[in-house]
């Protein structure tokens, strides 16, 4: 079982916001951490984006703690919202003794129902009174929404140690299932170079199952480095450090795709760019042709052209190879692609011979329990 | 039954592209006809595509016969596609006696596999033969792959008659299925005013069940308008006329949609634009959490406002009315509601106090029966 790592502790509780089971987490840190954060670009983002946002220009971007509830998502809610986000993060800085502006503030749930924020106030007592530094997964649970499994990721070199939560299990990219992820490390790093660092993790793991503009009121990903290892790692040990945490968080966020029977990773090869194979990657991945088509194990890659052809890259040619492993799909042996595709982790390959652009992109297969779950998902 | 518009025929074979079933279809004017039409922008169209548009520019958009075959995409075929969806333009024409260049061709089907053009070749002249002027459904028929339904919509007007056929069932806009449509009129319409009118059409029609570049390989709308009823209304009416058709067989799409149990209009207004109406309808229209809450009939209406968010439209407030028929969603009587959302023709209007802008949309809820259809369709 993993831990905290130094100075952080964590905790959670049942507050009552979902019917039952843990809805409100805490991680808190003992030290003034250094905090960037990455939020939403829907036009309508959540109130606790919204404070959270105002947070951090607040305190120049140093944090105590992150309070994040499951089971409602504060988003729709206007001014009302806005206060009890306002008021939760109040109530817990007074009983952390720091100030509200070093308090961030996280939620996840059913979109347009008031936050029970006294709830939320009466368990902050209760929540603070059980931080300890050794059972993260406890808040990994609380943070859960229609996740079948707490997501954990963690990275250690030298004396320094990362750790990081997610939540989510929507399709996520194609819509707007609501992606969270906190990171928190012992390691001794300035604003500017983890923030540097947080969007090149980003864009290389979280933007690969979800999107900008394309994202839930709620989404945010935040980093905490609080420096109690006394370390200040290289800035780029930082980042690939970062960047490992973050990909293996969006990787068990695709895992747990809503309704998934099969894992996919993406492997784009030969774009113009990276950024042209990470577009390219996504708009394949959201197909709901090619993701059923997987679903069926049907070696159809007529959908995979097709896909990568609407993704508005223009490539220097039209020949493309198509591998699932190490099968060619076109002109291949279409017998042995099928039985690849009965196996539980896919790895497809797209070789596009236009450039050195490379991605990776992880998805699931869309199958009949995703229907299920989201056709009453509130009531 | 309708009936073609004068100095059109029609007809339609099985020529053996699919296992069983009509699957290639003629449409025929006797004179000259005035040709106007929109293609996928797909990056990789398909050969029939190519065809067609070289045609066009060749015969300075004036064409005498369509060639249309199911069962087969043409797509992602090479050279030898080209060569295929060449040579059975040609074949038409010398049966025809008439320019290659006046033959348009269009395809729909399973992507990546030869054309059969020598079954098509061997099935030209009984198709010929078999011209007629009154049996257009059958002609509808012969182009349906996924479809349950033939597509037909007629308007007529003074000594004017247009009549209209379409192909897609697909989830259509978050995808690629492919989409097809044709429109023949007696109508003397010149080219400018021809083409200006179908652009006017697709945007408000077809572009509202799907979506430019987001399109499949082979989407394409074509009107001919061949002068033989004598009749040169003003442009107005030839664009009216046109919009009416495209929006009964677009809508027709959105029914017909996979696996579908319900037809769902979205109406919006006040938006900053009609084109930012459109394109907020078409982010609603394919999100998967709003047409599965649609199957459910759960008056999610924290998925609308999502969804409304990620459109990419700027708004001048976040004050949002919606409605599902005349039932108001927020705040308002959901069990009502969610009673309005188990009829099979749902209505949701959505009101953005932004400006003056509106617009229409369709399409349909996302079930288990699409997952079914699409999880084997080439297998």
């Amino acid at each position: 079982m993993p831990e905290s790592p130094q100075g952080f502790k964590t905790a959670a509780v049942a507050a009552g916001i979902k019917k039952e089971g843990l809805d409100l987490g805490l991680i808190y840190s003992v030290r003034h951490a250094t905090a960037a954060a990455v939020f939403t670009k829907n036009a309508f983002p959540a109130a606790p984006v919204l404070v959270s946002k105002r947070h951090l220009l607040e305190s120049q971007h140093t944090a105590r703690a992150i309070l994040v509830n499951s089971g409602n998502a504060n988003a729709a809610t206007g001014e009302e919202g806005l206060l009890a986000a306002q008021s939760s993060t109040e109530a817990l800085a007074r009983e952390l003794a720091c100030a509200p502006a070093e308090v961030l503030v996280s939620s996840t749930g059913v979109i347009g129902r008031p936050l029970p924020s006294e709830r939320i106030g009466g368990a902050i007592p209760q929540l603070v009174a059980q931080m300890r530094p050794d059972d993260p997964e406890r808040f990994a649970r609380a943070i859960m929404t229609t996740d079948t499994f707490p997501k954990i990721a963690e990275a250690a070199s030298g004396h320094v140690h990362m750790l990081g939560f997610a939540k989510g299990a929507g399709m996520i990219h194609p819509d707007m299932a609501t992606m969270l992820a906190f990171v928190i490390t012992d390691a001794s790093v300035p604003f500017q170079e983890l923030d540097r660092a947080l969007r090149h993790a980003v864009d290389r793991s979280f933007h690969c199952v979800t999107v900008d503009g394309d994202t839930s009121t709620n989404d945010m990903v935040v980093v905490l480095a609080n420096g109690a290892s006394g370390v200040a790692p290289p800035p780029d040990v930082v980042t690939e450090q970062l960047t490992g945490v973050c990909q293996q968080l969006a990787k068990w966020i695709a895992r747990d795709g809503e309704g998934a029977s099969k894992f996919v990773e993406l492997i784009i090869e030969g774009a113009p760019s990276d950024d042209a194979a990470r577009q390219i990657g996504r708009t394949v991945a959201r197909s709901p042709l090619v993701k059923t088509a997987i679903y069926g194990c049907d070696p159809n890659w007529g959908r995979l052209i097709c896909a990568i052809g609407n993704s508005g890259v223009a490539l220097a040619t039209d020949q493309i190879d198509l591998y699932i492993d190490d099968v060619p799909l076109i002109g291949g042996d279409l017998t042995a692609a099928r039985q690849r595709l009965r196996s539980k982790e896919i790895t497809i390959r797209i070789v596009l011979h236009s450039g050195s652009g490379q991605a990776r992109v992880w998805t699931c297969d869309l199958t009949e329990q995703y229907i299920h779950i989201n056709a009453d998902y509130t009531t």
